[in-house]
């Protein structure tokens, strides 16, 4: 099936444009890897989102995810890996397969801390995004996952069934269970090491051996999920109407740059909404 | 007292702005006649303001105020009649009197309908924005009022206490009581009469004799209000910070541009606030 607009990320931005999207009655493809909104997630106390004072940025998110849904999207919580332009619409891929949609929205939030040293070098030599994609390279052999997600413990039991040792060093505690061959890491990760592929995670407690390095954020680099994307440093860049530089994508949230704001993320991602139909309505003459 | 922002329109744009100005510590001045929001409480059903659903656009409105004040801005229930730059700040005229502040955010909504014929021309010529101001200009004589709101009522009875006929076209019927040489009229306005200065309204019933004729809606124009403003067709021009051409000076929500959503001016008002923070903090390096 083509969907009307693809919406990837579900935060503040992703779940407004995806109200606005059922309100326009469009087709509505939404991905999120199933932490929705971790950043604001984080927050203990939201003052400024208007009309709902005081509240845990964990209870808003909720509050917003409950109103996504009552819309009704196709939610896919899977990652976008990939997005490519085909014959005037778009090609997502995912793990789970390949979703297609005739405008884009990226509601991609940012991506915290900056790239581990050697993170680009030795990125499809042996550091990946995607332990689904990946993971049997390394079946048998010393797997390395750095995550924030507390969603990837799925990867990481995946990657453990694989017969790999799996090092973790993650940003939350050991969830409860899962295999032995999962071990916790205390260590901070410096930098990728290798020779033309990696070896090792130089880490602040010395090198921790690993064949392969899985790192899973709340978004990967941006390059890398759509080239040609325009970018203005970090961010993408955007005019008013929330256009980015190639045709029918557009983009919505922190990843447009500051301020870093809820009815901000929220407001662009109802903006991006409606120049999409209006860039189908267009199309359709 | 100088403020730090002066904020004109209390619509979801300017309750949005301040209550991130509060959340930011700066002394905040907030301008609204008290219909608050006009445009939004005339919608019955509003689906789309992300983590609110399905709520009237009096109940949004009335959350969103509430919102507001609990941040305790200096709100001023006067109509600004004239904004002026003085000396690296603003002087704002109302007819209660001059309020000063070294930002200026315009959250003005946007004037529906379009002008009356002869409006224009016809400006201080007999049509004024303002009761307060030139009432007693028409002491005695004959006055006509075009007004969208309800909380011009106390305008009206004013008028009417300068011993004048009042003859009234609104788009609310009579509020109860009031003194007897107020009259509310069935016609619809068409144009304004005059030579040199205002004789007549014309309407789709005929001719009614008038001296004076005060328009009180939601916004005046734009130019009226402040000369040098560059706009953009009939909407403020604005970068992506919200700024105008002018220093210090934003505009947040309907005002700058369609779409007209509620998301999008809460937005707008708080990226617009975080612009001016940071124009303060650079003023005092």
């Amino acid at each position: 099936m083509l969907y009307n607009i693809a919406i990837i990320g579900a935060g503040p931005a992703g779940c407004s444009a995806a109200v606005t999207a059922a309100a326009r009655n469009l087709s509505t493809l939404i991905f999120d890897t199933g932490d929705f909104g971790l950043a604001l997630r984080k927050s203990s106390l939201i003052k400024n989102y208007l009309g709902l004072p005081d509240v845990s940025g964990d209870t808003l998110m909720n509050t917003f995810v409950d109103h996504m849904k009552a819309g009704k999207p196709e939610l896919v919580t899977h990652k976008v890996l990939n997005v490519m332009p085909m014959n005037g619409h778009y090609f997502l891929a995912t793990p789970d397969g390949i979703y297609e949609a005739e405008t884009v929205l990226l509601c991609l939030g940012v991506r915290h801390g900056s790239a581990l040293a050697g993170e680009k070098e030795f990125l499809g030599k042996g550091v990946s995004y995607c332990a689904t994609c990946d993971g049997s390279f390394y079946r048998g052999r010393m797997i390395g996952v750095i995550t924030t997600l507390p969603s990837a413990w799925e990867e990481i039991t995946f990657l453990a069934g694989l017969g790999s040792e799996v090092k973790v060093w993650a940003s939350y505690e050991r969830p409860a269970g899962g295999p032995d061959n999962i071990r916790w890491m205390n260590s901070k990760p410096l930098a990728v090491e290798g020779d033309g592929k990696v070896t090792a995670l130089k880490t602040d407690r010395g090198s921790e051996a690993v064949d392969g390095l899985f790192i899973l954020k709340e978004t990967d680099p941006i390059e890398k999920l759509m080239p040609g994307l325009e970018l203005d440093g970090q961010f993408i860049r955007v005019d008013r109407s929330m256009a980015t530089n190639l045709a029918g994508v557009y983009a919505a949230g922190d990843c447009t740059g500051l301020p870093w704001q809820i009815n901000k993320a929220a407001g662009e991602g109802q903006i991006a909404v409606l120049s999409a139909a209006s860039y189908l309505a267009n199309k359709k003459d």
